[in-house]
């Protein structure tokens, strides 16, 4: 694994790359002046690093979290060391910073403008930012492609406009970069740690949820971009930029419409070569793909034709943002795994089956084991009740050496190539005995070092204050030691087989 | 809905119903001399009105409450207001309770008798039982059918000598029975609240952890009978018994296989259509099969023919212990469906989208709004970016007034059946701004009560031991006001597509 794109120069006003016309940007049909397939988007490198911000349309109430409001709040928050312009004619100054009338009256250029007034000023801004030699807008105003006919007409002006003034969009009907190695944010609830996770979101509210939800699970970002109607940059450039992006290990996309189909396959082929990359898709359903209109004026497409263009692309599909997640957390804990075949310790008869048939229907093996194996296991699991083939199941496992024992002796067998150890039933839920779960814990943790197999492990969220507190401690413990955590079992078996497909595809 | 079949007068021993002979209990094909088919179980109501119970095999350890230690535990946790009897003859006394060395020194017999001892020393305690006139064993003791061919004789030894009796068995290899309404438990984690769901568990560590994820819910339960290996009294007999009872309103069945297919099958279309009833089959897959018979002795037969036979009887299929209480919570709580129409109320256009795909996976209908209705709701949603069709999404809604004015426009048009309404990102993650949570949650509450339309609230689970605490907050509000709340879109589509299906099924 590794980028498979060299890193270009950082660009400068000169060499950037050739654009589309804007009327090519619109629709999903292929753009007739499309950037050239296969070219690195590493120039879009600049997006995350700039000296100064203006927020064009910064609301005049300090209070105002909501809304626009929360742009200023997040990058004070995340203490973004350059300069952060406030653009308010009705104000002169906000939250102890200098604010400015209009962009004109600025007292530098700056690298990167918010811009969060009404759509029928966004013209002039853009006007006014080519006049400044703004290279980069995120656009938070909505109004646009997704409001109709008018609003499609008025984005269309405002990439021409773009277009013609050097400057790239982002958006608009969108959050904009999440960059935490630099400090920005669109909102303070993001995590300031950053990790090795690049998200691609065509939408404001989930990639806010979805990240929020990673950091609650210890997963941290390297870059996440909302980019809501994708009217100049899109899927594809961000999809380039992540595939080649050395801080980028994996990557996750919320799509809902792809604006060139044939270089999305490409991009995405390329992509899932290098990297893990999951998509989730937005509008699968006829409802659905009637709702992304409205939404981010996209082309939703039918859901077979996804599935197939990333089956062939090498991508996995998620379902949720917590699948997405669960992605996240299996591609960055668990080690390679060698074949789909899965040792289930658990603890209970109907529980060691039901997370069989968990297994099975996320199309891994849940293998027998051999009679040599049984044997052995036979040797110190003697309880009656106890199952010593797959699913291994007995009440000695309660004894962390004889846990111990069972995953290595199940390990060293090599009849398996991942084991999910369900955590037992009363460390779960209060009144809760904590020792039982630290040994055994523990006792897998340790044992883990010294096998080949990969380990997931299960561990039921809980629904109370103290419970969550204990989940949140086996959580530190799993990420620490680099074995991956789920809420149940269904979901370790779904995210191992997404992790065993997507490995497949990469190049070795 | 109602009980079909007319309660029985309390049973004597002359008046038991004719019961298979023993040879007839094993396999699943059709049992050559069973219970005449349609005759009312209420002869088990017995089961769950013990006067006195011993607990033969109870360890000598008082602090063991693993294992078989939890029964004694149990019982007094739940201040079990018959008689206990340990019965062990290495000890005189257990926490205050005097023991016995065996069955025959007892000073009464026992209604109820829980075996815990090893599996050889079984057929001379149910000599002991049918000597001293006990009507019905509860057996824990493992390692019988589910054990091999010499575990099969054996349980067939025992249920030839409990036939012989007049002892009704349940298990071998299961917990009993869980009545909180008669202090009956067989472990201390549960509920002493009594509630109107049935529940009948081939397996107990399932009925536990189900039990307790219900629990948390604010779910409580009728009956829970962990059946196990189910050598003589079996799945018909408990889903019969639990169709008549007065105290249970619908029925959940965690099952791996089925002693006498015929019979269960008119058994559960006699009880789907009376009352609600979900199944969570064990061994759905080809492994997960092969587990069954491991755990409980089972064959359990194919998927496909499984679904046919839950489609036919009326029964509604569920996956996992979480969708079966997802499905408690919504047959409780939400008002019957007249459709099958969604209206989706989230805020974010990307969560709104997801909640479409999700409604639309699980069958139901999220159809577009009329003009009329688009036009109504755009006279106070004027927001760009806001839908004002269906799913409807805007930033006004943080506006309680309007959110009601939406939830109130959208009910009375006639164009839904059922509202989804997502709580607001922001109320689900902290720092949350608990203010927000309350007066969204209220307005929706207030709202609700004036409407037509079904109601059921989705609410993010929580991380952290605070939005734990402020999950549990919005739980107890919905459980007052008689909402259904889940912690996704998609549990919550699931939970209605079901509920919809269920109730198509019932005799109105």
């Amino acid at each position: 694994m590794g980028p498979h794109v060299q890193r270009q120069p950082e660009p400068s006003e000169g060499d950037r790359l050739p654009r589309p016309s804007p009327e090519t940007q619109q629709g999903i049909g292929p753009a007739k002046n499309q950037v050239e397939v296969g070219m690195a988007n590493s120039d879009l490198e600049f997006l995350f690093h700039p000296k100064s911000i203006a927020i064009v349309g910064t609301p005049s109430d300090p209070s105002a979290n909501q809304g626009a409001g929360v742009f200023l709040d997040a990058l004070l928050e995340f203490d973004y060391k350059g300069h952060i312009y406030p653009v308010n004619p009705k104000i002169s100054e906000i939250r102890g910073l200098r604010a400015y009338p209009d962009l004109m009256s600025l007292p530098q250029t700056p690298d990167h403008v918010i811009c969060c007034i009404p759509a029928s000023l966004v013209p002039q801004l853009i006007k006014d930012c080519a006049s400044r030699g703004v290279k980069a807008m995120a656009m938070y105003t909505a109004g646009f492609s997704e409001a109709g006919e008018e609003g499609r007409k008025l984005e269309q002006e405002l990439v021409r406009l773009a277009y013609q003034g050097g400057i790239r969009l982002i958006g608009p009907n969108c959050m904009g970069i999440y960059c935490p190695s630099t400090c920005l944010s669109y909102n303070p609830l993001l995590s300031r740690e950053a990790g090795s996770v690049g998200l691609l979101c065509q939408s404001g509210g989930v990639s806010l949820g979805l990240s929020i939800m990673a950091n609650f699970a210890g997963i941290y970002f390297s870059k996440v971009i909302s980019y809501g109607n994708a009217a100049d940059l899109n899927e594809s450039d961000f999809m380039e930029y992540l595939a080649q992006d050395n801080e980028t290990k994996l990557i996750g996309a919320y799509i809902e419409g792809v604006r060139d189909g044939q270089r999305f396959i490409e991009t995405l082929t390329r992509a899932a070569k290098v990297k893990p990359v999951a998509i989730l898709k937005g509008g699968r359903t006829k409802a659905g793909a009637k709702a992304t209109a409205s939404h981010t004026g996209s082309l939703a497409g039918d859901e077979e034709k996804w599935s197939a263009v990333c089956r062939q692309a090498g991508a996995v599909q998620v379902y949720s943002s917590e699948e997405m997640v669960d992605f996240f957390e299996i591609c960055l804990h668990m080690k390679p795994l060698k074949g789909q075949r899965v040792g289930i310790i658990a603890w209970g008869g109907g529980p060691s089956v039901l997370a069989t048939d968990d297994c099975e229907s996320a199309g891994l093996v849940v293998p027998a084991f051999s009679a040599a194996l049984c044997q052995e296991m036979r040797s110190f699991m003697f309880e009656p009740g106890s199952s010593v083939s797959n699913p291994v199941d007995s009440p000695v496992l309660a004894n962390p050496s004889l846990l111990s024992r069972a995953i290595k002796t199940v390990a060293d067998s090599r009849e398996v190539d991942v084991l999910i150890m369900r955590l037992p039933f009363a460390v779960a839920r209060p009144p809760f005995d904590l020792e039982v779960t630290v040994a055994t814990l523990e006792a897998i943790i340790e044992t883990s070092k010294s096998i080949d197999a990969a380990v997931a492990v299960v561990q039921p969220h809980g629904d109370t204050p103290e419970s969550s507190g204990q989940f949140l401690g086996v959580q530190q413990r799993c990420a620490e030691a680099n074995l991956s955590l789920f809420s149940t079992t269904r979901r370790a078996a779904q995210a191992i087989g997404r992790f065993a497909q997507s490995i497949s595809y990469l190049e070795h």
